[in-house]
């Protein structure tokens, strides 16, 4: 099975018909895979507060807005982007309209992709049994941060090769091989408190996110982008969350 | 202490005013290091075959030409790139002329920095202690392989990261971080041999150089590229090479 890692949105490139791996682990695809596990409906995202705005007025009942800037929830609305807010009372059954940067950037990066699936360390057992089952080249594509490389999403993504490599010979490239030792090198919760993203995080006060979002496994469950919403996936079962 | 880690000389930005390090270990700058400490006059970088061979007919001996394609040395030139060549019987009082792609992209991409010094496990200890000395922001570049981030560079650029936290605080960012992470995970010889570059230096019967390359703190001596040359660098004491 051939690999490769993205370590940021800017450089994704030769995705066509490849399963893409969107990682975006603090904390936009732990929130993502957090409130579909809770039962939320569906995730738009957006790149802009005002496109998830505009969508939103147009709407009636029913949606959540969802997003921060800077670590914040942004002002007027209902959610930011901690997973412990998506919980099962809170979302179950609504629609988020999520705005996240990095993520959507990411996500919008992978349009000519075969599938494109959402990954954080909660679903990563899951994630690597669907890539097997789907049995196409993986590319897993770093969101990053403002058009950085992260440590923490490129541990994540050195965690999915890890767990695909435990069950099938895996063909990969140098920087994929840096994932790989990497994830192997310590535990996720450590990689990810060590990144700046993780240590802002902890400043901010959200150091139980990091806790949250190091909890590999906890949901069995492999959110899929239909080319407009990411949805819970087919053939998908949801375990624990974090209600 | 500031430091950054540059995965490729194709991202090389920012350095004006820097401490530049290019590193390409595998096997350019082991090259280098070891002919200087073997007594190299100097050494001019070329970026193609012909650029050497034009600037070699021009002269009147006392110059070699020095150089690899795909691992295998030069038709006509007088050494490959194994550092293993590159003992005092040969090169002493020489200046050699050197054709490395990668190698001389990242030196030529860091025309404005403070100073270029050249590294490889070999000198790291040396080179770590001369960065102590000039104090200034660091840009450790990895040379990378054909434009492709290469791990055998990566790797060493973090063991000089590691060098220099175990004598001062380090300012870095998430890519710096992972190299360091890297190099703390296990040794360079397992480190090299793993990266791509070092798989096919094997095939094609270069591991003995694996072995030699590996060898931290070897040589004490921090070549600098002065615009031109490549010199045994100011203050510089050698010690044992490969002879």
């Amino acid at each position: 099975m051939e690999v490769t890692v993205i370590p940021r949105a800017e450089e994704i490139n030769n995705i066509e018909g490849k399963a893409a791996v969107i990682v975006d682990v603090l904390r936009a695809t732990s929130s993502m895979v957090t409130a579909l596990a809770s039962g939320a409906g569906g995730i738009i995202p957006f790149l802009t507060p005002e496109g998830a705005l505009e969508y939103y007025r147009r709407q009636n009942g029913n949606h959540l807005l969802c997003g921060e800037r800077n670590g914040v929830k942004i002002a007027g609305f209902h959610l930011g982007n901690s997973p412990l807010e998506y919980d099962r009372k809170t979302v179950a059954g609504k629609t988020l309209l999520m705005t996240t940067t990095n993520g959507t950037r990411a996500i919008n990066g992978c349009r000519g992709a075969a599938k494109v699936l959402i990954a954080c360390a909660l679903n990563a057992p899951a994630v690597a049994e669907k890539l097997l089952v789907l049995n196409k080249p993986v590319a897993i594509v770093c969101a990053g941060t403002k058009g950085e490389f992260s440590l923490d999403d490129f541990a994540v993504a050195g965690l999915v090769v890890k767990l695909l490599g435990d069950r099938e010979k895996i063909v990969m490239d140098d920087l994929t091989m840096a994932a790989l030792m990497l994830a192997e090198s310590d535990s996720i919760k450590t990689l990810l408190s060590r990144s700046l993203h993780g240590q802002r995080l902890v400043e901010l006060g959200f150091g139980r996110d990091i806790d949250y979002c190091s909890a590999v496994g906890r949901i069995n469950l492999v959110p899929q982008f239909d080319g407009k919403v990411i949805n819970a996936g087919e053939a998908a079962s949801s375990s624990a969350t974090c209600d």
